[in-house]
């Protein structure tokens, strides 16, 4: 995506530096700085730290990490480039892309015992999923958009208002986004739209990086606290949420950022819409109970308690709780499939229900 | 309350300094500051800058600003001392206690034209309404407490836990709390209690002030973010939500800080009961409407914007989203009565509902 004179994507392999470059989204939005990563520990830590996050996103530098791995392993170990591939897949547990885009290029590299077989192999492979995904949130973007385009048709003035939850854009994806892509497509069609952006505790992903996004897009924004989605749908100010997703069952049993479980709740409770966007990519076919089967990844409580951010253009980590004060900091929650209205993929809108997304994805519920 | 060896209030008139003292409440929990409060212009800004906040807190803040209004006043000017009554009641317009307390003592002084005989009456009222508070306080513990012993005799092991969102404790009143007044009586009873602490962006008075309270009295508790409670229940991991309010309708409609509602949709979507603690001073008995009829204050984006904490033992105030994007502040939502469990006040427990709090407070309804 365009930022500034630049056509920026989060990730992509470096031919000359011979390594993969990622945005450091730590850093964002007062620094846009790219980092290397040369090594499958650089890898993990890009993906535990979070310099790279968001499910495609993940799942794509996990798929440029097996390339580092088939680097790492040498000629013929085929056990070391395995271990080094399975390191990758256990960094973070909720987010299904991040195993499916490493197996994906790993199965790939199948047969082949030649070092620079396998980066070749790996190299291309990862490069297509990243195509694919870039592809397939444009897709979501062209569906998702007559659903905007139809709120639009329904107000009497006034810009659509989308509440967003996270950060769902193209930093999370590889172009377009998820959530934002419905968005960045109705903004291109001339449709007015307006976005409430939940800051998204405890790391900000909102305040930071989906308005970075936006403002950098032109897109009309305002940053709300997490607490106050409730209250703006209540007064009639919200046309539809559109989130992303970390995990979709086959059922239709949504996982996201913490949070989005009560957006979902007031979004019911007031008769707006409630839509998640999501590559194919992202769906665990065989899960049909998300709030049992989804695991639900804890993180350090340190994000909880140290919010980071700028002062007179220096950047601090600053403490909230009493020091002595336990925290405790659970990264998703589920939202059950009753309270979502649609799903929007890259083959078109359907209901968050088994038979719903099997009409649209017929092949992956034949076994 | 006992804070190490110090017994402390919130607030207190000081005979000895002829001023009224507050703890600056903006400054916890990393600095313990003691401010004095000398003028009409000292009591506003106290109030609009929340060192001084929660709802029977500024009813009695703004009591004993109307002491300063009487001495500022002069002699006979009825006039002058109206207006000053008035310009502190105008400063936060949600929670109705601030023109409670300021009418009452102004009502006091009716017929007194001395100066001294105003402040001397003036300052015996505001004593009384908060020694009044501090009573309601101990009996909304004395009748919640049984709430939360029958929680405790229902489990099988393990603390009772209790999510409450911003503060309601006595930093909030003056002794014990509202909502945690049934947390520290259970406390004291020996009851197991646990309590999950919502930071309360913006301004983070749960991971401030709650978190300090509880763990100056022994408390155990863990800060969550906001988003959090829907998962947490979602789990079993709360038995019941327990929270105060800023002003609650005399149908049981109930506004309290900006999140309450999504707390209150994911209690009643898992079954948890949702409970609400108040003084009297706090019932708009006149409203049945609370969406519609209860003033929503908006505050300054800034605090959206920026957050405050420690690093090194310096105070920072750091910037979270890009600069340019708009940021919007509403400070409190209201939670309809048919969300609420039950209602806690200093004369029994009541449903949500005008009959049954009419049955606790029938001459409020008289008229």
């Amino acid at each position: 995506m365009k930022v500034g004179n630049q056509d920026l994507r989060p990730i992509w392999f470096d031919a000359g530096a011979d390594a993969v470059k990622v945005i450091d989204q730590r850093l964002l939005p007062h620094r846009l700085v790219i980092s290397e990563l040369r090594t499958v520990e650089d890898t993990v830590y890009a993906i535990r730290e979070m310099m790279v996050r968001g499910a495609p996103l993940i799942g794509v530098t996990g798929a440029y990490g097996v390339v580092l791995a088939a680097r790492e392993a040498g000629a013929g170990r085929k056990d070391a480039f395995y271990r080094l591939c399975e390191k990758i897949k256990a960094v973070r547990p909720t987010a299904v892309n991040l195993s499916w885009g490493v197996d994906r290029v790993y199965k790939a590299t199948a047969g082949l015992s030649q070092t620079e077989d396998r980066i070749r192999t790996a190299k291309t492979e990862a490069g297509i999923i990243a195509e694919e995904e870039a592809e397939n949130c444009r897709r979501i973007g062209m569906h998702g958009v007559t659903l905007v385009r139809e709120a639009a048709a329904e107000k009497t003035g006034g810009p659509v208002n989308i509440l967003t939850h996270c950060n769902a854009g193209w930093l999370a994806c590889i172009e377009y986004g998820t959530a934002t892509a419905p968005i960045y497509a109705a903004h291109d069609a001339g449709i007015d739209v307006h976005v409430w952006v939940d800051e998204t505790r405890p790391l900000n992903q909102g305040a930071r990086l989906t308005a970075w996004e936006l403002g950098a897009y032109g897109i009309k924004h305002t940053v709300i606290t997490d607490n106050a989605g409730g209250h703006l749908m209540q007064h009639g100010l919200v046309d539809m949420v559109l989130v992303g997703t970390d995990r979709t069952t086959g059922t239709g049993d949504v996982a996201n950022k913490i949070g989005t479980y009560l957006k979902a709740l007031a979004a019911k409770d007031n008769g707006v819409p409630f839509y998640v966007a999501l590559p194919s990519t992202t769906f665990d076919w065989n899960l049909k109970d998300g709030l049992g089967e989804i695991p639900i990844e804890e993180r350090d409580a340190d994000e909880v308690r140290f919010v980071e951010g700028l002062e007179d253009g220096v950047h601090h980590r600053v403490l909230i709780p009493p020091k002595e004060s336990p925290c405790a900091n659970y990264a998703f929650d589920v939202t059950p499939a009753r309270l979502v209205t649609r799903l929007i993929t890259e083959r078109g809108i359907c209901g968050a229900s088994r038979e719903a997304i099997q009409k649209l994805f017929p092949e992956k519920f034949s076994g």
